[in-house]
């Protein structure tokens, strides 16, 4: 299948961010769309979790993370004052975009309808050329989704090479000592 | 820094295969070596399951995952019929090579010498053309091993897109309702 | 230390009851109280799944489970429509009473200022008698709770005997095969 | 059910141990039998680590973890040289006896066998009077298990109060920041 253009996101504030941004500007970019709701538990647990480690772990590549507070149910429970609090106790830095309510009472909102989504956390890949290659409803593996990650910034105009980064391994390896200190 | 060749492993024994793998064979194929010892508590933790569910993910894609029994110490406790069970008992399926005795008395198998390993467990990533990309001793991160999968995949002649895999998307999702069962 | 009396807790508004607690009614039985905050990170990942655990593995036992709403930040983000829909989402059931509002502008309410809480998550172990025995800040490890759980029990008129619980024993078991299916 | 006097085990070797430990020895000490197979999965994810935390977290209680290597299976595979490799190795510091070998060619050792185990892992509760008190096969709640050694501690003579224990307490709370630093 032909990928298409994404559409244009539609928000009415940002968090994390001195301006609004949209997919023209991001352009060259890869850009990881992680739609959530502050509520949602798959979200907390695992959907936002793995968009700040893609934040992180892709700092120096052609890659930008957006998240987007796509609420359709409990509006009253999650409105701007309830998100910002939500944000600074989770220590999201990546910027976020409010979806725009939904039109003439549809109780979801803008965004979320024109790529009808599923419901959150929904996962979106845009690549660099601004066109969908991705969206996944639910939790998302992370190695599928590095994956597609890693495909998509090889395409990408000065390809990055992830082969290429920096590796932070962790806990537990059995170090050979006649090498000494590791 | 300029990709050089893979050394070919030198093994003796193998498990999961009807005949001994090597690399000039897996020519074309990415391959995900990773080279562990039974009784290493971050390799049966974490690197052998990761090892399981790349063979998993990536099972319609040109790429291989190879373990290597890289025994450096506790040698008597890490026999043939110790590794068995061991490969049974935790349902290993991909195809495992025993590293071949160091020479001259060196308690480290002459693969592991080769490539210079730290360690166990260590991942070596090795491209379509037989080039070693990416060693990494310890655990390796999900979304990074993934991207640099992602990467080789994408090079690979036949170009395998790993956007175009189908996903297992998993547990505590929020539906929206109104459109019915998902 | 003798353990002293602990205090009645101060509240506003009950979820998950029909008509409010107080201490005086439960006397006779074990109360965990688990004091959260819904957008305390550590009270979402960690000490509310543990009180629901709680609930659930000693339904039958003289105990109850209470939650207690302690804002002491963001409290414009943490109403009640808020928190009506975080209960639901997380399904929590057990019931939750709301702190009531400090005094004279204190912006800790009242029942956490009276038991001189550091923060949330805290959890309160109070005894058959009333009598606070217990009080922890921060994730309480699941097994000195339990065994916490365990001693008051065990005092508790009626003794209840933990040793005669039912097990939900989980994965991951190597049967003997020898003696058919398990 | 009136609980009945553990059999005693019967082991051909100890580790970790200056001598042999017999339940008369351990006479007014709770103990805490862990049954196991150094190549079983849930042995070595979940009871070996669970059976660790309880020896640490109990440490100046009248109470004694004790391992029983009990092997059923692969025989083989899992003899003195790789049971003291895997003690080593994943750092097991309670004692552990190797069960007796079974008699007339059972595959099944002999206390494995006086307790007619379903597998590994399993974990024996003896009381401080030296009777059976739990059996559980497979993976053991941590929250339970706790109750069940609280509810044997609060019994034993010199009665041990676990509310009295220091906690360790971890991870992610939100701190009342207007008392200072915690």
């Amino acid at each position: 299948m032909k990928p298409r253009p994404a559409h244009e996101w539609q928000t009415t504030t940002w968090f994390n961010t001195p301006e609004p941004l949209d997919l023209e500007r991001l352009r060259g970019q890869v850009v990881v769309l992680h739609a959530f709701q502050m509520l949602c538990p798959g979200c907390v647990a695992h959907g936002i979790p793995q968009a700040q480690r893609v934040a992180e772990i892709f700092k120096g590549a052609p890659l930008t993370v957006v998240g987007l507070h796509t609420v359709f149910e409990h509006h009253e429970a999650m409105g701007l004052e309830s998100l910002r609090a939500f944000l600074h106790e989770y220590r999201v830095r990546f910027p976020v975009g409010v979806d725009a309510p939904g039109q003439d009472g549809d109780p979801m909102p803008r965004t979320m309808r024109a790529y009808a989504m599923q419901g959150t956390p929904t996962t979106l890949l845009i690549d660099a050329q601004g066109r969908l290659r991705r969206q996944v409803f639910g939790v998302h593996d992370d190695l599928l989704l590095g994956a597609e990650i890693g495909t998509l910034l090889a395409e990408a105009p000065g390809r990055f090479d992830a082969t290429g980064t920096t590796t932070a391994s962790v806990s537990d390896p059995c170090a050979d000592s006649s090498r000494g200190a590791v």
